[in-house]
């Protein structure tokens, strides 16, 4: 019986971007000691946020408001902008669906860096966009080969993460704005700074709210803890945030959510916390790595990728060993960043653990 | 400056399928004293999710299972079929954004009906399709001539909702089973079954989960009263259902959602007494529209529409005059079905302000 699929979609895998956690609990059949992998915030939402939420459950018969006014609101006034200026999704990977399919069609050319966010790639390829990539330089995205790139091919989206993930390593603002004017004017820059809450303001770049090419992602899920809420936001020219209601699910977003990102905002003691802590647990990542003769990336996010010495075969072996023993951490896609593992900020416990297991890991890795 | 924006993007209007009731709350000044216009489930969701739901705010920081595993493989069970059959996606709204781009191409068509779900409509401008719009006949979907009409354009998707939104209509299990039958081989049903929870089993459709053209949408947000939420599924062949990992958001649900909806699936009793309290709901609803002298349209879900005994410029007077006395109400959008307002089951003082203001509302509307 034919079943017709669009011509796109027949031509796609059945993938997922990221094998989850839960996934590798189940195959594993146990439960993660310590959940170091998802740049997840172990130190979660404000309490005031999670006060607010669980009162907020005797409202979740109601649909969301499909505006996020309230939300909006709260976000324009955290940046000094408009609300015009705001978008509210369902996590930045479903504003990055939105935003491709804003201005991909088949055949077109889309600018990143090999080995960055897959979730963006999956969207690309998603929607049939062709996807141009160049290589990270010094473990930094390459901005001028990005730009480069973006001029020659007449790219529709050029994405450049910053922070990157999965290096941690920032592009200075300087450099940001400076290809920004670069940039040919058919080309949307993408900027993810997912990671931007953990990065003190003067190192980020200033980029003008009445540019209409720059759509900047942020997101809750990160020093906000609340990535089970799926919160993301993008801010950018009214134009260009107007047209995601040509293609949004306005009724998308979790009513609880809404509220807890909201009241998140309001708690800035909580997040500067929880920078606090990351910035903690991170150096006693950068200790641990030291202390086993490993080198690491300097990092502007809550993670950090620790170079295991070797290729990324040995990596693959130590974190390998690092997942059998109940430890959840990631690794770079592509060489020669796969050199690297990638271990999220944690408690004191996931530290201790992380201090126990990685040793053990780089010798495992080493005798097989 | 060109922002170049798809073709199909560019042709569409930055709309919203509905405006929601906060928007209008913010524009009377003033919050509804009754919230009976959504469809949503006053009678909120089973006691034991929210205290779940509560509990899990400890682990909001984690991203939700990108596979939905414990969830589907509860909704599995609820209808004795395989996790197989199951995905789980951001309310059936979101699920119908991605069953639309699965199989619609720019000029493809598909087949509906007119003053139907207003945003299955929206995904499918979204995404280039062509409506193609039957009538209905008797305030009910009119089966046959979806049917002629999909069979005859060899439409890509034939949308029927059962029980139907905004009548509140259904029909017959056999009339749905045959249609099936007669269904080119080309069309996939898309069947909206959001308001099943309250209809008795035995009248609804049995379809063979080896079914390759037809999937059923389902939802918590109604009988489950989780609108907030946004978790809904969609039963079907698994080959149709795992189409979907090539373009679902894998990270969309929000972890708290999952976890309320699979506890309430356990929560029986809740669903049962829900369903007593919108039957008596729905009676008082009638009598009060008795009582005005107006007829009903027999109903199979948690909303009830009243024909106002006018046209739709008669019926529309009758609700702006309730929605500025706090009753938040909806209507059809097409004629005759604009004779009706259209009244969701609310708790027995939304019923009292109801009967209150529904008179007034007449009797203003008969003035002007």
């Amino acid at each position: 019986m034919p079943i017709n699929y669009t011509k796109i979609v027949r031509s796609l895998p059945s993938s997922v971007p990221f094998v989850g956690p839960e996934a590798q609990e189940r195959e594993l059949d146990r439960i993660f000691d310590a959940r170091i992998g998802a740049n997840e915030s172990v130190f979660g939402p404000s309490p005031l946020a999670m006060e607010e939420m669980k009162k907020a459950m005797n409202s979740i018969w109601m649909y969301g408001d499909p505006e996020n006014h309230d939300l909006k609101n709260a976000i324009a006034k955290k940046h000094n902008l408009s609300s015009k200026n705001i978008l509210v999704g369902e996590g930045i990977d479903g504003i990055l669906g939105y935003l491709v399919r804003m201005f991909v069609e088949q055949g077109d050319n889309v600018v990143t860096t090999e080995g960055s966010y897959p979730t963006f790639n999956y969207h690309v390829n998603g929607y049939g966009g062709i996807l141009i990539k160049a290589n990270f330089r010094n473990d930094h995205e390459n901005l001028d080969e990005l730009v480069e790139k973006a001029n020659s091919c007449k790219a529709k989206i050029m994405y450049v993460s910053n922070p990157n993930n999965p290096m941690g390593t920032i592009n200075n603002a300087n450099t940001i704005e400076s290809i920004i004017e670069k940039l040919n004017e058919e080309t949307i820059l993408c900027l993810d700074e997912a990671y931007a809450d953990f990065v003190p303001e003067n190192e980020l770049p200033k980029i003008s709210e009445t540019n209409k090419q720059v759509l900047r992602m942020r997101t809750f899920s990160k020093a906000y803890g609340m990535a089970g809420a799926r919160v993301g936001y993008c801010i950018g020219h009214p134009d260009l945030i107007s047209s995601f209601d040509k293609v949004r699910n306005h009724f998308g977003m979790c009513r609880i959510s809404q509220i807890g990102a909201l009241v998140s905002l309001e708690d800035k003691d909580h997040l500067n916390l929880v920078i606090e802590k990351v910035r903690n647990s991170i150096q006693k990542l950068k200790n641990i790595a030291k202390d086993n003769g490993c080198e690491v990336i300097p990092t502007y996010t809550n993670f950090l990728a620790i170079d295991c010495g070797l290729d990324g075969l040995f990596a693959k072996k130590v974190l390998d060993n690092l997942v059998s023993n109940g430890i959840f951490v990631r690794m770079p896609f592509t060489s020669p960043q796969n050199r690297c593992i990638r271990v999220s900020a944690g408690t004191e416990e996931d530290m201790e653990l992380f201090k126990k297991f990685f040793p053990i890991a780089l010798n495992e890795a080493k005798r097989f």
